[in-house]
């Protein structure tokens, strides 16, 4: 009764299990602990079906929560880069693509082609699947700190400037959630959380 | 500016963020803590897609990927009820559509009630997505608990026809998982975890 292509893929699914135990530097709405990899996006993905009218193009929701799902998988193995981690992010890119070889490796071949060319797609950033997926990459954990008087930036010391760069993509994705993210950007800087 | 609707949006998905402090019985791999009710979805989620060919009907991916993702919401409210847990299990009924009423409540009208459908379609079990949602429902913590050696059924001391009384249901989703469903139960009788 032995279903090998089953069987790769239950060694895949218990592999990935591990993401519940990547750490990120976001904590939980109500002052919560830090949010791991597995929560993030689980919240990312309901916001990318919940919120894809805001999607500047038509896009693909199934492939996009998957997308959304399996974006940071590679960190069991490389480990969460703080957005804002100027040194991490050099050996970023290596790190990630090993993990990529290994872990998707791990399931039967088509659909570790499939994933894999899911995963790179959403690096790359450049089809309308991975530009909404990055809105809800960024989003997600702008409304959870923005929740928390935007304790994480208070902590990192994070200025508005830094934040541009990587919410400003968010631009890209959606016009009506980049206008969201630029009001509550604005609320922090007024209330001293996020600096000028 | 202001953007009702969004902004309903946002209040919804802001709620929802206290689902990853709903704790589950299962235990993550490697004899990790306890599972969130979150991670738990976020892993089924995958699982629905990764899987689907095992569906012994076609079904919406993204619809289920959705139903996955939002079954256990009315937790927040509810709690969470063990699934051999006889007493809790005669008000859960009460309890989560009480739950409901107010949860998806926070979003906008047609929003709500489409959530509200797709999580009542997953409770009736009846349609193709609705089956093999809840495949995915019994084989994650199975997955899992069967991972470390059957440590939650020994913990509550369950019996293979409690476990019959729920995995059966996966039957009628899908035989291939049903097959290594029994296959799962038969060695945890046979190594002692699992009461015969």
């Amino acid at each position: 009764m032995e279903n090998e292509r089953l069987e790769k893929q239950m060694d895949f699914l218990l592999e990935i299990d591990k993401e519940k135990n990547i750490l990120r530097q976001t904590h939980l709405s109500g002052h919560g602990r830090r949010e791991n990899d597995a929560e993030h996006a689980w919240h990312m993905a309901i916001m990318a079906y919940l919120l894809r009218e805001y999607a500047d193009r038509p896009f693909d929701v199934a492939k996009t929560m998957m997308m959304c799902l399996i974006h940071d998988i590679v960190e069991i193995d490389a480990g969460d880069t703080y957005a804002y981690d100027t040194e991490g992010k050099k050996t970023q890119k290596e790190r990630e693509e090993k993990a990529a070889d290994r872990i998707f490796g791990l399931l039967p071949e088509d659909q570790g082609k499939e994933l894999r060319a899911i995963f790179e797609e959403f690096d790359e950033g450049d089809t309308p699947e991975a530009r909404f997926a990055r809105v809800c990459d960024n989003f997600q954990p702008l409304m959870l700190n923005n929740s928390n008087g935007g304790g994480d930036w208070v902590e990192h010391g994070v200025s508005r400037t830094q934040v541009e760069g990587r919410q400003g993509r968010t631009r890209e994705g959606s016009k009506t959630i980049y206008e969201k993210t630029e009001e509550i950007l604005n609320q922090n800087v007024e209330k001293g959380s996020l600096k000028p």
